[in-house]
Order: structure tokens, then C-alpha cells, then sequence
């Protein structure tokens, strides 16, 4: 092998490092040296050895995704893990790596180690997590054995793991004070499951807007939905007998999708938004945009949160951390639109 | 390594073979079987050695999913590549398959092969390919290597690649007659790039049902996107002359996403579809159904073409095709909706 990187270093007059880098991936390269590595390689029909490479880089040049399994649920064609994919895939690709998607599926065991045992990834890059013991555990076993790896949108309270957030406690609040602003007095919320800690972030600026406007807490104004647009839709019965009977006068939804879901179900009962509910979805999905009257929304930067998730990551992975590990929180933008601003 | 695998199948009440399969991931397996050799694996520190069992199995374990990059378009966003990629996870989940992506750049030299000879993939699909030179003789050296491989809505005249494709020449003809059918006499058409083959299909399409309708094939009122919702939106004011001028009374788009900013450009130059024009698109995305006015459009199975490139690739990469290659061009559906019903 030794000989055959050589002649390719020869006929492409670079150095052996160079062609090495070339195979490897590794580091910046100008696109025309490449080229014409990769075509001398051609012309000696040099193939490097991939698992002497392996053992000698110990690495596989991939960063894991790992997804949660929902069968049924084209899952990419959700915003949010769409979204999120696009900006890992984006960092990923400038640095010369490709993304590994592992599909959790609830019954599985949870061994995330493995995958970097069996040098199957570098790096892994952890959506859609729920706090749950056995995903505690699967992600401390991953930080005992020094694996680097990153959640994005969820955070594990009182662990240090590697996270990319977004300020949802700061989006839900500005929604619901948009809301209580625009004349709104009796807002009803229509969250996820509280094992995602964007629940419970959506659910405590929900609260902290009603504290703030003087308007107390309610436990039956508050909805549980799965954040698909059917358990939007499901709860139009429901809410609908709210605001026929006055009780409630606008609805703040935890993604658009269950906002989307629950306007068509209340459509069907013949309440539309504006003058009899206000409403505000969040994740400022492409629906939110196209959708008559149009949902207002919350913004939430999910393309650059996968981007910075990769590029904390294969920092960390290129030992350039400083070691500081500190948790990244983005700011979210609210916007008005239609469906409460009638 | 052996006499460790003994020992997990003793604790485990299995037989060694069961272990194996368990870690390689091959076959049908109860999963209580699996938890039980996992969990006595865990008990004994078992670790399968990767690079002896590549060695041995010359697996990876990945199917590979080559894809177009674009800087700054969502790829996974777009209703296109995200419904295709989860019917590619479904399928590839079920059979113990992970996905590995690959972006393949515009400048990238196409050497494909490299990824199975080190043994990154053990099979690959490619979407959104071009039929160009490079692209064709990337696919041919696949070919003549014996890697498995399968195009996606694309097809290369002439060749005998494995394809799961759609049948856009019917689509296109469906969609088009629609229109005549109610009433519209002069059909422009917003096309994409002709280097993809569903591109051309579409354009024949058109063509036939002009021809069966007896109306001329106008060259003039063939235009050109590149499947952006930009591309759409840039025609909106050269289509919307045509249309002022009464020269077009109706337009069938190659894709929903061309069709939605042509509409949302004709809006904002004060020409609603309905009298002035029909329009049609094409894809049945989650955008064309929840816009308003809704858009008539044609469903194409785009989940069940992944599903299906998925299981005909882990059929060959098993062995178990019967070497007839067939192609598969799965039916698609024409919805009309508000935009071509006024």
C-alpha cells in the first residue's frame, strides 16, 4: 500500500501526507488538488486499504443521528426534525463528514456505546429524547466512556451533557402575553407530553405571562396533544365547548402542527379564528406560512441549532474544546399574523 | 473473542449462533431473545470486535443514501426528499439497516465505488441524480463492479440500473386533460430542468394530452423552474401577461412548490386562480393541501417508491433476486381541488 500512495503522491506531484488527507478527509483542500489526486488514484487503480485505515484512524468519518422510530410518521417530513437534519447535514458535509441515522425504537435496548465501539460513528447527535430512566442512563454511559455527543432541544436537568436549546420558557411566554395584550383574557394552552423538556419550558412561560398580567393559573384550560396535527384536531370538541360556553377566548398550541390540527377541527364546528378565538402556534413551520388565515407563531432557529450541535460536536471531537462545556441557548422571535391579530 | 461469545450464550441460554446474530443484526429475532443476550453481553463486558467482524462479514450494516447538496435549501424540508428518505427508514429500520447520507456536491468528482470498497455501505440509493455524463459513468463503474444499487424517480435511458420510479407521463396527461377537460383551452406549463428524466416525462405527458385534445403544442408557453417555490414565484409576472393578454387561461406546474409561488407571485399582480386561470401541481405535498385557495395537484406515492428501492436493494444485497431485473414505475393519482374546480 505503502508504494502505491506513493506513485499516486508521484503522478499527482503532492506529497504522500497530501494523498493521505485526500482519502482521509481530513482538513482544508483545494478542490483542484483533490481532483487530481482522486485521478491519479484512478490512473494506478489505488484504493486504500479501508480497514487498515480504519484501525489506523480509528474512526469511521461518520456522525450518528439518532431519531426516534415512530411507525407511520414520515418522520422527516415533520418540520422540526427536518429542519434540524438540514443543519446538521450542512455542518457535517463542510467538515467532510457523513450523518449515520439510528432509528430508536421504544422497545429497544438502549445502548448508544456500542455505536462507537463498533466504530460505527465518531460522534452522535441525540433527537427527540424524552427524560426518561433508561435514556438518563444509556446518555450517562455514553459521557462515563468519554463519547462525544450532543441533544438538541432537550435538556437532561442536573446532568452536564453537551446541549443545543432553544429559549422556549421566553417563546411561550411572548406568545401568551401577545395574546392577554391583544384583549385575549382566558387563554387555554394546548401542550406536548411532559417528558420532553420543551414541555415543560413551553408550560412555565405559558405561567409566568398569566403571573405576569395578574391572571391566575388554571389546570383545566390546559390540553395535552402528541404534537401531531391529528391530536390538535381531536381536541376541537373539547376547546370548541370552551369558547362557545366564553370560557375560553384564545388558545396558545405548544407546534403549529397541533395548532394546524385544532383551527380545522373547530373550523368543521364552525368557529373560526379571529373575532370568537385568538390563536398562536409555534415552531414557524412552513404550514404557518401558506395556511388561510395565516397562524401566528413563534420562530424557533432549528436549521442553526443542528448546525451549531455538529460543529460544538466535531469540535469536541477534534479535541479543540477549551473544555468549557457550556450549554447553548438560542433566542426565539415571535410573530404576529392573522389568526390573532384580527 | 470466542470463548467470550461462549460464555454470552451460555448466560443467555442461546446458542453461539444467536449471539452472532444478534450483534450483526441479521435475521428475525424475538426481542426478548435479543434483551436477554444483550443484557447477559452487558453482564460479561462483551464487546463483538468491529473490525474482525467487518473483516469477517465485509458488512457495514449502512445502505447508503446519496443526495444532492444544495447550499442553504432545506433539502429534508422539501416534501420531495423527506417522504422518500422516511419510506427508505421504514424499510432499512425493519431490517436492522442503518442509513449513512452522503451529500454529493456539484463539484464533487463522482466516485461512488469508493464508498463500498471501504466498506462504508453495503448497497446505495441515489436521489434527485442528473442524467449527465459524470453522473452516467459513476452509476456504469457501480454497475460493472457488482455493487447494488437503485435510482430513485430518475431513470437513465438506455441502462439496465435498478430504477423505482412513477409514472409522470400519466400524471402529467391526467392533469393537463383535467384542465381541458373543464373548459381551459390554452395549458401553459412550468417545467423543471430537462437533465431529469421526470422532467421530460412530464413534458411527453403534456404533450400527448394536448395532442389527444387537438390542441397544438406551443413552445411559447412551455417554461422553465428549477423545482424552487422561487423559480415558481420569478414567472409569476411573464405568466401573468400571458394570462392578462388572455393567451393562457391555465397552468399545470412540474411540482407544488413551482405551483404555490406562481400563485402567491400571480396574487400579489392581482390575478386570483378561479376565472382567470386553473392551476395544477404536482406532488400532493402538505402545502398543497392546506393553502387557499387549495391546490389540484397529483399524487405521487413518493414513500412507498423509498420503501420499495429499499426492499428490492436488501433483496439483491441478500442474494435473493431472482436476477430478473424489472423496473417498477408505481401508478400516481390526479386530485382536483379548489384551484382548477371554480
Amino acid at each position: 500500500m505503502a508504494i502505491s500512495r506513493k506513485e499516486v503522491a508521484r503522478l499527482a506531484g503532492v506529497s504522500e501526507a497530501t494523498v493521505s488527507r485526500v482519502f482521509n478527509n481530513v482538513g482544508p483542500m483545494k478542490e483542484e488538488t483533490r481532483e487530481r489526486v482522486l485521478q491519479a488514484a484512478e490512473q494506478v487503480g489505488y484504493v486504500p486499504n479501508a480497514l487498515a485505515q480504519q484501525l489506523a484512524r480509528k474512526k469511521s468519518g461518520n456522525i450518528g443521528v439518532i431519531l426516534p422510530f415512530v411507525p407511520k410518521v414520515h418522520l422527516f417530513s415533520t418540520y422540526y426534525f427536518s429542519e434540524i437534519l438540514s443543519g446538521i447535514g450542512e455542518a457535517a458535509n463542510r467538515s467532510g463528514y457523513n450523518l449515520l441515522l439510528i432509528f430508536r425504537e421504544p422497545s429497544d435496548a438502549k445502548d448508544y456505546s456500542m455505536l462507537f465501539r463498533t466504530q460505527k460513528i465518531d460522534a452522535c447527535i441525540v433527537l427527540g429524547a424524552r427524560d426518561v430512566p433508561e435514556e438518563r442512563a444509556a446518555l450517562e454511559q455514553l459521557q462515563a466512556e468519554g463519547h462525544p455527543f450532543c441533544l438538541v432541544n432537550q435538556r437532561f436537568d442536573g446532568t452536564s451533557f453537551m446541549t443545543v436549546d432553544a429559549d422556549h420558557a421566553a417563546g411561550s411566554r411572548e406568545a401568551v402575553r401577545h395574546l392577554i395584550a391583544s384583549g385575549r383574557r382566558s387563554v387555554a394552552f394546548l401542550n406536548g407530553p411532559a417528558e420532553y423538556s420543551s414541555s415543560r419550558d413551553r408550560l412555565a412561560g405559558y405561567r409566568t405571562a398569566l403571573r405576569e398580567s395578574g391572571i391566575g393559573y388554571r389546570e383545566e384550560l390546559v390540553f395535552v396533544g402528541n404534537y401531531s396535527r391529528k391530536s390538535g384536531y381531536e381536541q376541537a370538541e373539547l376547546i370548541g365547548e370552551r369558547i362557545r360556553s366564553g370560557e375560553v377566548d384564545a388558545v396558545f398550541a405548544a407546534n403549529d402542527r397541533m395548532a394546524i390540527g385544532l383551527m380545522q377541527g373547530l373550523k368543521e364546528l364552525g368557529i373560526e379564528p379571529g373575532e370568537r378565538y385568538g390563536l398562536v402556534g409555534y415552531d414557524n413551520s412552513d404550514g404557518s406560512r401558506i395556511i388561510s388565515p395565516t397562524l401566528s407563531t413563534v420562530e424557533v432557529p432549528f436549521y442553526e441549532m443542528g448546525r451549531l450541535a455538529a460543529e460544538k460536536l466535531l469540535k469536541e471531537e477534534r479535541k479543540e474544546a477549551d473544555g468549557q462545556q457550556e450549554d447553548s441557548l438560542l433566542p426565539i422571535r415571535f410573530l404576529a399574523r392573522e389568526t390573532s391579530t384580527f
